[in-house]
């Protein structure tokens, strides 16, 4: 399967994150606009336009109408990076999904007790609350479900393992989807116990509590398998 | 920072996606033509052909010139997905990358002792004879060496890894560059113990082989790091 040769938008989407990259630009910078780059590549304003597109169904740019392009958040991190969508058994994928959560969360909370910054322990607390919060009064948590487990591993000092938890949170919805509400008093008890644990530096207590937490979703998801 | 209004190529995007998801096409099938998509999804001919192009940028499906549109190998796993050409510190990212590989890749080779078929022994024997043909005759082996863990991932079992994988093995050729040729008699060595315990299904050691492998890489990163 010989690749088709790279058409002119994408040969010039590849100049324009060279730019970015030399020119140092970061997330939320606004790039030169049409005009300048289509000078400074040598091309048409109209390639200048479509490599943008290109770069924005990559989360590379994000472009505002009528005040101009600029470098996306987490630039190149596009969602789903991985192809779930293309993946027909979900429940296999949550069940692999949550073998890798087991292999990298555990460590990864023993790693932010040692490390999370005063501010960072607030910010884990304050979501705690949060999804406790919406748990208990039997509305959808997942949105903080997610940002806790974000902020943990935005917490724990390794800059891959923030970009790799963004791929492995599309499993939270999939576990509340495929586990119902069996588990709202477990998250609601071992958040709580990851997150006090995190605020007192105690590495092995925040590891054996995240590995409890998974321990009930690995329960809950071998439970209804048997029961199909 | 309010995302703009996604345009028609982006929403006729997302139709294509569900159709292929729909009709089951697989990698490699041909998706429908351009006249037949325009009919169907109710949009203009140049619509479907601008949302074509999102689509291969991002790796979905592969436009081959006078032939067609195909659904790509891997569909939606594009080059970088987590974006980490636009992380500076590429020391600091090999690395963490390392780090996040010793939590991942021991446990993977002891699961692909367990898993593994004949065949896929076969390759994992095959690929270690070519990393240590090229090693030894001071050849570039960084190809031979992503295919021979990406041929382990592939028979752990879990589908979610050789995915990761695709990711992590960014980390090979930047250690390859970061540490020289100080590796090449340690990779043949522990590539060898790998593929041999895999080969006898001995999870153990294939787990400790795996991890003496990372150790070595970490090693030589640390004393380069204390010579600067």
């Amino acid at each position: 399967m010989a690749q088709p040769k790279s058409g002119l938008p994408e040969q010039v989407s590849k100049q324009i994150i060279q730019l970015i990259l030399n020119e140092g630009l970061k997330q939320g910078d606004r790039l030169p606009n049409e005009t300048v780059l289509s000078e400074k590549l040598g091309v048409g304003r109209s390639s200048v336009r479509e490599a943008m597109k290109l770069l924005r169904s990559r989360n590379i740019v994000s472009i505002r109408q009528g005040s101009g392009t600029y470098v996306s958040s987490n630039p190149g991190i596009a969602g789903d990076p991985l192809g779930f969508t293309f993946i027909e058994d979900k429940r296999r994928l949550a069940r692999d999904l949550l073998e890798v959560r087991f292999m990298i969360e555990p460590q990864m909370a023993g790693m932010a007790a040692e490390k999370a910054t005063a501010d960072q322990v607030q910010n884990i607390k304050k979501l705690c609350d949060e999804t406790e919060k919406l748990a208990a009064a039997g509305e959808d948590y997942s949105a903080a479900d997610t940002a806790f487990h974000s902020a943990i591993a935005e917490s724990c000092g390794n800059m891959v393992i923030p970009r790799l938890m963004g791929i492995l949170k599309y499993s939270v919805p999939l576990f509340i989807d495929v586990t119902g509400k069996q588990l709202i008093a477990e998250t609601i008890r071992t958040h709580r116990a990851i997150a006090d644990s995190i605020a007192a530096h105690d590495s092995t207590a925040a590891h054996d509590a995240m590995y409890l937490h998974l321990v009930y979703n690995r329960n809950i998801i071998a439970n209804e398998t048997d029961q199909e």
